[in-house]
């Protein structure tokens, strides 16, 4: 009966929960820019006042950066950590919003109600879904309905560089059962999504160097070895005919999803060619005999994300380059170690160096992939709130981006963490115009108030 | 007689055309940028005053690109046309510079004293090697030695565009018997050289095109194909295990150099080690089978001189991009054919095309190889003339570089052209600290005073 109630409340309150959402997007806490040093610190003490209002203790704390916010309320068994950030991504080019980006506004559009605006959809609409959940209980029971710790972040779009240190530092504080990170998105429409595993990342530049300065090809094209031609042989040769890998080792740890995983995927019905027809692409690119959905989920990848070397502005400069440089990415998987692969990608490069070129290094961050324990019931659960919540039953899928807060409650407070989220592929987010459907917003909100409900 | 006091006048002129060398380096003129369209319009005005000091009817001339700078003087039977360019190369990467690129000053180095700045050795120190024997011999006759025609541009940097319609449309007025081309080099430390072969060149820029926009590879990596890696594929492919380019039908029409040739550039002791050790390499990189020599006056080539794509700043950027490019030039020798080899080239990277990917192409210039013919006899007279002034007899050599303007007076004008110049290895040119050896910049004057006297 209590849940029912909420729900009510919910609905009857949506008005409401959507100004204080709007009061939030108002505050242009780009962590980025030290300009808005003082909108993120505004920001980080409006969450924690919005929190003591629902009884909650919190208050914001002093980092090397932006504060981050801490709560603490409820009571029960069952101790949950829910996180979200209160920072945003920059405007720029601010000439491509229709709107002030900090001016948030409900806008119709053919395919409904959505929320304009900076931060709509990431994240601050969506940790809002959580904190109204929380309100509408509170309200209608007069007490959260388990015991839940809050953990708002201020740095999350600059590196989170304050966040681990932090979470090492407060270890004992920020430890619970499971962990609830809203700062994903919805299968598709009317599918939401609980997601179990996210690919890994381990950052590599690497530079080639052949003459010890930059030559004219006419004056020593022929003899000299040209360091770019080297950089592409390498870079050509990250990928066999098939599409996989070829850094050696680079598959141990890879594992084979169980065959209910890929049933479960199939059933998805996921439209690939829609998926690739939006970005002007037909063919998937991936593994041979992989599915689009294993490829982005399931599959390690290798990515150059940037090469360069030579002359590269107009015109034409018939230089032989004393360097080349590529950055380059690796998506993990599974039980992939990231620092082997980094190791074992090294000393491929090495080895194909021919004589007066060498190779040097410099690395760009790593993070193991993330893979939840869905044998927890809790994860049962929550997938039965959210399916209640929306037309389609839930998905348990997989996340090809990394989002290296799960890494972190695994590895720093031995913490699974339930990634759900209401975003979907058109809000825009870190671009112009950014939007979050009003739907989200509000069945958000309803599937957090039954998730509890489920989890208390 | 004459020649002894035009000597005697260069020695006690040299502080002064040193500074009027100077002057010219100090005027920006970056042909292949926009944005100094206005420095190359004030180097070719300065050009001709200098000119016209010498009592040469001299003016600038206008062209859709960079002026032109055209003079007449003298008189007599001979007919020489001298050719050089005022346009220098960019200048980055700046920090790389240990000066204003464009304050030129002496150095004095272990090597000897020499002229450093942007455009010392390419082309501004040469040009006025040959403007300064004209100053001197104006200055103890009265008179130039002969009848010579000035023709200078402002575009050999940024492929010519402008040449050979002006050519064609100045054709009678441009023909002379021979000309005279300063943009050459010294074969060896004391050796002087005359150019008479030089490799041609084609130009392209191609783009790989694969998805619609930049994509996040964490959102697309897997399933989205990336264009740098295509690009690099083509890169890669570009040459065989042996060194030799893989273009079809690309070595039709390249010649094997007759006995006697290879004979004499082996008795030039070309020190390969020495030539590959300054630039820090040790290992012939060309065709096998080849001699370095060989390789760089008488192999065609391909080189990536520049590489780009995808996100090249500091840190690190997880982007799939849109567009991939690389600038590809081949030097070519004998009788290949520019057309040919551009065409087979891009079909080559067509055929190349993964699903998805397109390829397009931007032509950056194309000219043949060129071959003189040294039987005429002031091939004989300026070799003599040159061996006078130096420690060691004149070269004819081969050029690795491509100096388009020798084939254009040929196939323009029906014109042979006696490329000869004071150009080190070591100069730098198109790279940073370019440097002009002040020996090279006095003893090529005395040449130039010395070519004169045995082709008037």
């Amino acid at each position: 009966m209590t849940l029912a109630a909420v729900l009510d409340r919910i609905d009857s309150d949506l008005p409401h929960a959507t100004e204080r959402l709007f009061e939030l997007m108002r505050i242009p806490s780009i962590s980025t820019d030290p300009d808005h040093a003082g909108d993120c610190a505004r920001a980080a003490e409006h969450v924690a006042a919005e929190l003591r209002a629902l009884g909650i203790e919190a208050e914001t704390r002093i980092t090397p950066g932006h504060p981050m916010v801490v709560g603490h309320g409820g009571s029960g068994d069952r101790h949950l950590l829910f996180y979200g950030h209160y920072d945003v991504q920059p405007v720029d080019p601010l000439e491509l919003w229709d709107r002030d980006p900090f001016d948030p506004a409900l806008e119709q559009t053919p395919a409904g109600t959505v929320i304009r605006g900076r931060g709509a959809a990431d994240d601050k609409g969506q940790l809002m879904t959580f904190i109204e959940a929380c309100r509408a209980w509170v309200a209608v029971h007069g007490s959260l309905p388990c015991r839940i710790t809050f953990f708002l972040e201020g740095e999350e779009e600059s590196g989170s560089p304050s966040l681990v240190p932090f979470m090492e530092e407060n270890r004992e504080e920020l430890s619970a059962d499971v962990a609830l990170i809203c700062d994903t998105g919805m299968f598709s429409e009317g599918t939401p999504a609980i997601t179990t595993m996210l690919r890994g990342l381990v950052g590599e530049e690497v530079t080639i160097t052949g003459p010890s300065k930059d030559l004219h090809s006419g004056q020593f094209g022929g003899p000299a070895m040209n360091p770019i031609r080297v950089l592409a042989g390498v870079v050509a040769g990250l990928h066999d005919a098939a599409g996989r890998v070829t850094v050696p080792g680079f598959y141990d740890g890879v594992p084979e999803m169980p065959e209910d995983i890929l049933e479960q995927w199939e059933a998805l019905n996921f439209d690939a060619g829609d998926f690739l027809g939006k970005v002007g692409l037909s063919h998937p690119a991936g593994e041979a005999g992989r599915t689009p959905l294993e490829q982005l989920w399931a599959r390690p990848t290798c990515e150059v994300n940037g090469i360069w070397g030579g002359y590269t502005g107009k015109g034409f400069k018939t230089v032989l380059p004393a360097k080349a440089h590529a950055k380059i990415s690796f998506r993990l998987v599974g039980d992939q170690d990231p620092a082997a692969v980094r190791e074992n990608f090294r000393q491929m490069v090495r080895d194909k160096m021919p004589p007066d070129c060498t190779a040097s290094f410099h690395e760009h961050g790593a993070a193991p992939a993330s893979q939840m324990e869905i044998s927890d019931p809790a994860f049962a659960a929550a997938r039965a709130a959210l399916s209640d919540e929306w037309p389609n039953p839930a998905a348990y899928v997989g996340g090809g981006g990394s989002i290296p807060i799960a890494g972190y409650f695994k590895t720093v407070l031995n913490m699974d963490s339930m990634l759900i989220g209401f975003g979907r592929d058109d809000d825009q987010i870190h671009s112009p115009n950014e939007k979050y459907d009003m739907e989200s917003f509000h069945r958000g909100t309803r599937s957090w108030a039954r998730i509890l409900d489920a989890l208390r």
